[in-house]
C-alpha cells in the first residue's frame, strides 16, 4: 500500500537536491536514533548532530547548513521538518476504496459522488452532499443538507448535524460532533427558555480536527472555521466563534460563544478565550491561560501560576489572598518613613 | 416544515401587545443587523438602539420601555429576549414521523411507545423504556432498564448506560455519556481495586445536556441532574453529584465525585469543583475558577490571574513564587522602622 | 445474575476473619446509612463510627481496630475499602453471552476468540484480534490489526484506531478514542504540514479508561500505557506520552505530547502537564495544577489561585498585575530605611 522511492524519485515529486543518491529504495520514515537502512530520517536542530555519528538511518533530510556534516546519502532542503512530513505522507497515504457499505444507510435524495467511500452504518440524511473521493468512516451521522468536501476523511463515529459544512481535504478524527446546539437561554422567571440555534457550522478547506472536539452551530448566524486551521483533541467551539485562517489550536482549549480568533495565532492547550473577545491576527497564547480581555496586538500572552510543594503553594495561595493587606503594609511604611524623614529634615532644619 | 404567522397569531399564541400588525406573515426571526422584512427582530438592550434606524426587519419584539422608538409593527412584551426565544421555537420545530427504523435493535421487552421515533442502528437494550414523542437519533445506545421520557430528544451518538434515567423533555446532544463507571478505586499494595459503580444516573425534567458531555454513575447511591439544569458542552460529572434545579453549567466544567451544586447556579466555563464540596443556590462561579470549599452563601466568587504579556507574565509567576520572601521583607521593614521611632521617641523622652 | 452468600463463603472466596455469622445470605453492599438487613456496609474511617449505632445493615466489613465497635456479624479484614471494592465485585458482575451480534460487521480476516462477545453494529476490521472472554460493545469500531485482549470489555461507542493494542482485563467506557492522529504540523510558509501519526497507542493490562478520554497515536513511536493505569473521564494524552504503571488520573487532564508520567503517580483533576517533561514516580499533582517543569522528585505539587467573592478576586487580580511594582516598592523602603540608620549611625558616631 505504501511507495517504496529513491531519493532521486522523492526529489522530483518534492524538490531538493540530492546528495550520493545509492539507488536504494525507501518506504518509511524514522527518527535518527530509531532508523534502520531501509529508512529515512532528518535533522531539524543543531542539537542532535550527535545522533547523526550513531544514527543507522539509509539517507538523511537536512538544511544546506547541514550538507556537509554526514556522507550519507541525503537530500537538502530549506524546511526538513516540512519536507520529512511530505515524505512521510508519500509513504504513509493508503487509499481507500470509493463504495458505499451495503450497511449504510442513505437518503434516497443524498448525493454521494461516485469516488466517494462510506463506511458501515454511516447514515447520510436527506439533501446531504459528499464530494469527490470524501471518506465517511463507520457510523459516522452526516444530518440533512450538511456538505462535506471533496477528499474530505471522516473517522468513524463523527457527527455532524444538518445544514453544516465540511470543506475540502479536511480530516475528522472519531468522536467529533459538529453543529450541536449552542448554548443560548433566555432567563424568565428563574427557568431557562431555550433560543432555538438556526445557525450553522462552515469549516473551510484543509481543517483538521481532533478526537471529541465540538464545534457548535450559531444562534442566528454561523460559526466559521476559516481555511488550514488545525484543531486538536478535545476543543469545545461555542457558538458564532470565528478561527481565523492557519490558526493552530492545542488540546483541551474553550472558546467561549462569539469570540473571534485571528489568523495564524497558537493557542496553546488548557487555554480558555471568553466570548465576544477579538484576538488579533498572530497571538500567540501560553498553554493553561485565561483570556479575559480582547488582544487587538500581535504577541505572546502568558498567565501562569508557578507549580510549587504542596505546603508552599497552599501558603502561596493564602499570601495571594492576602494581598491587599500587603500592599496595604508597604503603603503604611512608605507614610511612615516619609513622616520619618520629614521629621528629622524639620529637626535638622531647626538645628 | 416552520410555521408562518402575523403578530396577532403569534401574540394569540404567547402574549404580547401588538402595535400595527399590517397582516404579514412572518416565518423567522432575525437580528437587527440581519433580518429581513420576512423575519422579526427583536430589541432586548438600549445599546442597540442605533441599530433599529437601519434595520430592514419586518417587525420587532420589544419591551415597554422602548414601545415608541420604532414606528416598525411591533409586539410589546416583558420580556423580549425570552419571548424572541419562544418566537424562534414556533418558527423552527420540526416535527419527526413516529416509528422505528428497520435497522434498528430492539430487545423483545423494550418498550417503544407508538408516538416515539428511534432512529437507524439505535440499540434500545432489554427493559428500556421509551416515553411517548420521544426522540432516540441514529446509532443511540439505550442500556437494559433505562428510561427516555416523553418528549425528549437524543441526538445521533448518545450512550444511556443500563438503569439510568431521563426525564421529560429533555434534549441531550451527540456524543454525550450517561452512566459510565464512576472513578472509584481503592488502594491495595499499590494497585488500585476497581469498586463497583452501582448507583444510577436520574436526570430531571427539562434538562438540557451539551455535546460529548459525560455524567457517571453513582457508586452506592445516584447522580442527581435537578429539573431544568443546562449543561453545555464537554463537561464532566462525576459520581454521586448533585445538580439543582434550573442551575446553568457553561463548557468544559469539571465537578468532582459527591460535590452538591445549589438551584439556580451559574457556573463559568472551565470551573471547577473539587469532590465534597456544597454550594448554595442562587452561587456564581467566574470562569475557570477552581473552586477548593464549599460555598454557603449566594453571591459571585472569582478565582483570576491577569493574563500579561509573556515577559511579564513569566516575571509574575516568579513574584507570586517568591510572595513568601516579600511578605517576610515587609515584616522585617515594620519591625525595623518601629524599632527606629522608639529609638528616636526614646532618645527624644532622654533629651 | 448476582451471586448470594453468606459471610463464611465470601470469607473463603477472599480472605478475612467472620464473626458472627448468622448464616444469612447477602447479594449487595450498601453504605452504613442506606444499607438494609441484606446487605453488607463497610466501616473504613473512625469518623463513620456513629453511624454504626443506626445502621440496619445485616453485616459489616471491618478492620482489627474496630472489630469490638459492634456485634453485627462481620468480616475483620486487613484494607476494608479494598475488601469492600471485591465483595462488591462479587455480588454486581454479570456475564455477557459469549458470540457475535448478526448486525456486527467482521472482516474475513478479523480474528474473534469463540468465548468473546461482539455486540450490534460493531465493526471488527482485517487483521483485528478479539481476545477469549472479551466483550466488544454495540458500535464500538475495531480498526486494521487492532488488538483487544482477553477479558478486556468496551462499552458502546469505542473507537480503536488501526494498529492500536489493549491489554488484558481493560475497562474501556463509552465515547473513548484510542489511537486518533497526534497533533503534529510541520510550519512551512504560514501554513502547516500535516505529519503522518504512524505510532501506535500501547495499552497494559488492567487499564480502566473513562468515557470520552482521547488518547493518540505516536507520531512515529508509540503512546504507552502501562499496567494497571486508571484514567477517569475526558482526559486528553497527546502523542508519545508514556504513563507509568498503577498511576491514576483524574478526569479533564491534559497531557500534552512526549510528556513520561511515573509509576503510582495520582494526577488530580482537570491538571495540565506540559510537554516533553518527567514526572518522577510517586508524584501527586492537585487538582487544576499546571505542571510547567519536570518533576525529579517524589512528592506533592500544588499551584493554587484562591477562591474569592467576586469583587476581591477582581482586586486579587490588580494586585498580582502589579506584584513587579509592590517589589519595587519594598526594595526601595529597604533602600531609603538603610540610608536612614546609616545616617542615623554616622550622627551618633559624629555625636
Amino acid at each position: 500500500m505504501t511507495s517504496s522511492l529513491t531519493l532521486t524519485e522523492i526529489a522530483q515529486k518534492l524538490g531538493g537536491e540530492v546528495c550520493g543518491d545509492s539507488g536504494a529504495k525507501f518506504s518509511q520514515v524514522a527518527s535518527l536514533q530509531t532508523a534502520n537502512a531501509e529508512q529515512i530520517a532528518f535533522l531539524t536542530d543543531s542539537k542532535y548532530l550527535s545522533q547523526l555519528n550513531s544514527t543507522r538511518a539509509g539517507a538523511i533530510l537536512l538544511s544546506a547548513a547541514h550538507t556537509d556534516v554526514t556522507s550519507l546519502p541525503r537530500i537538502v532542503v530549506d524546511n526538513p521538518y516540512a519536507y520529512y512530513a511530505r515524505v512521510a505522507a508519500l509513504f504513509n497515504t493508503e487509499s481507500t476504496p470509493a463504495g458505499i457499505a451495503s450497511s449504510a444507510s442513505l437518503a434516497v435524495d443524498a448525493k454521494v459522488a461516485a469516488s466517494a467511500s462510506v463506511g458501515e452504518y454511516a447514515v447520510i440524511e436527506a439533501g446531504a452532499v459528499i464530494g469527490e473521493g470524501a471518506i465517511i468512516g463507520n457510523a459516522c451521522f452526516i444530518g440533512r443538507d450538511a456538505v462535506i468536501g471533496t477528499g474530505s476523511r471522516l473517522y468513524p463515529h463523527v457527527t455532524v448535524y444538518h445544514h453544516c459544512q465540511v470543506g475540502r481535504d479536511c480530516v475528522v478524527h472519531s468522536g467529533v460532533v459538529i453543529g450541536g446546539d449552542g448554548f443560548g437561554f433566555a432567563e424568565d422567571a428563574g427557568q431557562w427558555i431555550k433560543i432555538p440555534q438556526i445557525g450553522r457550522v462552515m469549516i473551510g478547506d484543509s481543517v483538521e480536527i481532533g478526537a471529541n472536539t465540538t464545534i457548535d452551530r450559531g444562534a442566528l448566524d454561523d460559526t466559521v472555521i476559516e481555511d488550514g486551521v488545525k484543531l486538536d483533541n478535545q476543543i469545545q467551539i461555542a457558538h458564532n466563534c470565528r478561527i481565523g485562517a492557519h490558526t493552530a489550536i492545542a488540546g483541551c482549549v474553550g472558546i467561549a460563544g462569539s469570540a473571534r480568533i485571528g489568523r495564524h495565532c497558537k493557542i496553546g492547550g488548557a487555554a480558555m478565550i471568553l466570548g465576544h473577545l477579538e484576538i488579533a491576527d498572530n497571538v500567540t497564547i501560553s498553554p493553561g491561560s485565561m483570556v479575559t480581555r480582547s488582544l487587538p496586538q500581535a504577541g505572546v500572552y502568558t498567565a501562569l501560576l508557578p507549580l510549587q510543594a504542596h505546603e508552599d503553594g497552599i501558603k502561596t495561595a493564602v499570601h495571594i489572598r492576602q494581598l491587599n493587606v500587603l500592599v496595604e503594609r508597604v503603603a503604611n511604611l512608605e507614610k511612615e518613613l516619609k513622616q520619618l524623614k520629614e521629621l528629622k529634615s524639620l529637626k535638622e532644619q531647626k538645628t
